[in-house]
This record gives C-alpha cells, sequence and structure tokens, in this order.
C-alpha cells in the first residue's frame, strides 16, 4: 500500500461534567486526508483544500504530528500529506486534532502499523501544542480511538476508552463567530469550591456509569458543568435559550463543545437529534445569525481508512 | 415472620478520588441486630451490647432512621430492637450508619418490604443526620446496596449501585485514637484549585471505568485523592507509612476511610489482603499504637437476613 485516504472525524471535548478529561469522536463530521509514501525522505503538506493553513510542515499541525512520529520509529519513506478540511478552525469541534491525528494515523497505516491508537495519541498532541500552545489530548484521544475517551491522566499519560450506548447521538450548531481560545481561557477561575467541585465529580461518575450501562437517563441526568460553562457560555450568543430549546426538545443533555463556540446537545436516537436540530436552528435563524449545524451518531470507531 | 436477625456491614466512605460521593460495603466487618414485631405501637430500642449509646429511641440513631420510614407506611405494628454492635464509633467505617441502615432493612424486611432498598437510603439518611448533623449518604448507600455507590446528586437523591469486582479486597487498619469529625472537617479547605479538581474528577473517572471493566490495575492507578488526604492524613498517626506499606505490600491503593482514622488498603485477591494487613500490623506494633484491623472481600450484596 503506497497511498491511503482516511477520514478524520470531528470530535467533541471539554464534556460538561468532564471538562479537560473526556471527549467524543463524532461519525458524519470531519476531514479526509490523502497520505502517500514517497522515495524523498521527510513530510511534505502538498496539498490543502478548504482551509487558509500553512503548507510548511513544521507550521502544520499536521506535519508536526508526523515528524513527531517518524522520530520514533526507523523507516525508509517520506511522505506527502494532501488535506481537504471540511471541520472548521475555531469551531470547537477539534478541527487541528483532526488533521494531526489524521496524520499520524495514516502514516501508521503506510508503515503497517507499528504503533497502536493509543500509542498514536502522544504523537498526535505534538500538532496540537503547535495549535493551542498546550499538547492535550481531549480531541486527538476520541479522534483515534473513536467512543468516548477519558484522559485519567498526562504524567504518565493514561487513556481509557469507553464503548459508546449504541443509540447515542449528537447534535452541534455552529455560530459562525469568532471565540479565541485564550478568551475562553482567560474566563476560567484558578480556584473553585470544594462543594462544586463535588458535585461536578459526582456527575463526572455518574456520566460514566451511565455510559457502561447503556442507561440513557443516568447519562441525561450526569450531563451538567458545574464549574466551567456557567463561565464561558456568556461569550456564546443565545447559549442559554439554545440549550433550553434542545432540552424541551428530547435532549438528554447539552453544553458547550470544546472551548465553544459550538454547542452539542446528546440524545437517543437519530429522530430525536434531527428534532433538535431543526429546534436549535430556528433560535438562531430567530437572531439572524449564521451558523452550521451537524447530526451525527456518535462514532465508536474513531478515525478510519476510506480507501 | 415476627423476628429478623441482620447482619450490619461495615463500609468505607469518602474513598479516596471520590470524597463524598464514593463508598464500599464490607463483609466480615459489621454489627447484627435483632428486631421483632409487637403489638404496643412505637418504636423501642430495648438492648444495646457492645457500646454506650442511648437507648431512647429519638437519640438513637436506629431509632430515629426507623421512625422516619413508619412516618411513611401504613402500618399496624411496633417495633423492639436489639443491637450488637461490633463496629467501634468514631472508627471511619461506617458504625452509626451500620445501625440507621439496620433498622430500617430489618423492619423493611418484617413488614414484607414496601420500600426498595434504595428508598430505604432516604430514612437511614436521618439517622445519620442525627449522629453528625448531616444527612449524607456515604455510608448508609454502601451498607444498604453493597458494592460500591456513587451518590451522584442529593437534589433530587440519585444514587447509582456498582457492582464490585470479584476478587477485590479490603484491609482496614483502625489506629485506637479519636479523631473528632469536626476537626476532620475543620482542616478542609473551602476552594480548591482548578487544576487539582481536574486530577480529581479524572480518577474518579477512571476509578469507575476500572470497576465495569474490572479492570483492578486501572482501579488501582485512579486510586488517588488529590484533595482531602494530604490535608486530612496529618491528623492520623503514620498515615503515610502505613500507606506506602500497604502499596510495598502489593495494594492496588490505600487512602482514609470515611473521615479517619481508619486507613484502607485494596487489593486483589484474599492472600494480599492478608499480607497488607500483617505489614500495616507491624508498623502500629513498633511505633506501640494500639489498632484493630479488618480484612474483606467488599461485600456486594450489601445487608443481609441472617435468621
Amino acid at each position: 500500500m503506497n497511498t491511503i485516504k482516511i477520514f478524520c472525524p470531528a470530535t467533541i471535548a471539554n464534556l460538561s461534567c468532564g471538562f479537560d478529561v473526556l471527549g467524543l469522536c463524532l461519525e458524519t463530521a470531519g476531514d479526509e486526508m490523502i497520505i502517500r509514501k514517497s522515495d524523498v525522505k521527510g513530510v511534505r503538506i502538498i496539498k490543502i483544500v478548504g482551509a487558509d493553513l500553512p503548507l510548511e510542515t513544521e507550521k502544520n499541525v499536521a506535519g508536526v504530528a508526523a515528524l513527531a512520529m517518524l522520530e520514533n520509529v526507523t523507516n525508509e519513506f517520506g511522505f506527502e500529506i494532501e488535506i481537504y478540511k471540511n471541520i472548521k478552525a475555531g469551531s470547537g469541534i477539534g478541527s487541528s486534532a483532526a488533521s494531526s491525528a489524521g496524520a499520524v494515523f495514516g502514516i501508521n497505516e503506510l508503515l503497517g502499523r507499528p504503533f497502536t491508537r493509543k500509542e498514536l495519541v502522544l504523537f498526535a498532541m505534538q500538532g496540537e501544542k503547535l495549535a493551542s500552545g498546550n499538547a492535550h489530548a481531549d480531541n486527538v484521544a476520541p479522534a483515534l480511538l473513536g467512543g468516548f475517551t477519558l484522559v485519567r491522566s498526562y504524567d504518565p499519560l493514561d487513556i481509557i476508552k469507553i464503548k459508546s450506548p449504541s443509540e447515542l447521538y449528537a447534535t452541534i450548531i455552529h455560530p459562525q463567530i469568532e471565540l479565541k481560545t485564550s478568551d475562553a481561557r482567560s474566563v476560567l477561575k484558578q480556584n473553585v469550591s470544594l462543594k462544586s467541585a463535588i458535585v461536578q465529580w459526582g456527575n463526572l461518575g455518574g456520566f460514566i456509569a451511565g455510559l457502561y450501562t447503556q442507561d440513557y437517563d443516568l447519562i441525561g441526568r450526569s450531563l451538567h458543568d458545574e464549574i466551567v460553562e456557567p463561565l464561558r457560555s456568556v461569550l456564546i450568543p443565545g447559549f442559554d435559550l439554545i440549550k433550553q430549546t434542545a432540552l424541551e426538545n428530547g435532549a438528554l443533555g447539552s453544553g458547550i463543545s470544546g472551548s465553544g463556540p459550538s454547542i452539542f446537545a446528546l440524545s437517543k436516537g437519530v429522530a430525536t437529534a434531527e428534532i433538535i436540530a431543526k429546534a436549535m436552528s430556528e433560535v438562531y435563524n430567530n437572531m439572524n445569525l449564521p451558523y452550521e449545524i451537524h447530526i451525527s451518531r456518535v462514532n465508536d470507531e474513531g478515525m478510519k481508512v476510506i480507501i
């Protein structure tokens, strides 16, 4: 195999009570990449469609992740990468992670899988470091592993994959505003009350239990962010109304995707997800705010080879 | 059935990363109670063996819990209660909870089970309120339900029972010192850093995942308290050495039981639990500190009828 085409899924990180530790993988939203073996060593980004991103390997998250990986494996080839972006940068559904994770996944396939998907997370994190200054795994882990991922620890890196209940769907609405990660970061407080923290970890425990027991009601009851959402949601136009609308239309829960501005709602079954999408859209239509909307089952497989 | 004898298990609450939300039930440590139907209405504590506790119904946790329950069910009988205490008050393994939960469990059996075990938690919590001023469920929930219990929320009360991995054992050492709950409370800080809180909920998520997947290593890696243990452990003589000794002798993890002074260690298999017990005992022997020690499988059944 000398050329590979892959699907690089979008992801939701910072899932409510799982701020900074819990993410999920999407099925119908994502980029594509074509990666080709070359006799010329090194990594070259030869084409980017759909986004204005640097072609220089060291300035591109896919390039940086690929280089981090190739430093750790003996290999006689070079690689050419074409990136077809569908996930908008700054949307809060893991645009940079799709590229970082895609590059290492694709090259790993072309090399006959010297690394497991979990091992690839560490290399993909180097792309995230370039993108945000912080080598986080919140999006690259679910993109690579699929389903839900819990980043239990960074030192050492310990990632737990949790299978998604089969009927769990996400609706994601992306208001077309710019929300800088630095602004989303700056509203956070360095300290939280012990009381709120206990509520948060009680809910996270409930959410994880809900996933393992496929208890959609428990998933819904637990999907609550006591700490970050109250601070960040004020930066997102119409957040409260969008969330309330989602809940009124059958969502199990709703919250901020990543560091925003996208808002997600989880639901049981595609029919409810579609009803929620319609209702959310009406809110932004009434506000004359442009948006994109995605409906997707939670993708338990993660990144995959198309051809 | 007019008379019932029951086993009222000891419990470990505040399980490391699960401070205030996670507890487990023990199998070999616990009290016994005999409860008898009577034609005279009301609840009478007629005998207490093994502890100096009030016989007056309204001043006894078992009495208060029983009364709270009987207010919520039509019933023509009264009840006499005998309490045989083995769990020392103030040990940190749920002494008052065993009595509160035992009373409501036993009466519920005699009445033909008008309530589920989960429903009984709410009544047993009234006993805890008398004991500590706070109607918490940390100990009564695992005593009634068995296994591990997660108190996801108090308002409304939402308790999740999680089955224990079958080979999970606890070793508990109880140094014979008095540690007042008020002192254990007063060392807590009202605020915690967001960073520590994230570490804590990452670990709690990992611990819950470890329980569902019976992954003993993950249980061990996750059994870590970033927030409360560093503050409280200084109140317990030899804590660091006991914990270190447990870990060196094969414990998956170790921490403070309840609000102390008991220290627990979890392990896979009874043989390791016994080795840990021996090693912990040596530490306190060397310190000339009197102690009690318990070895118990995690009790997945919870409270039970003996006769």
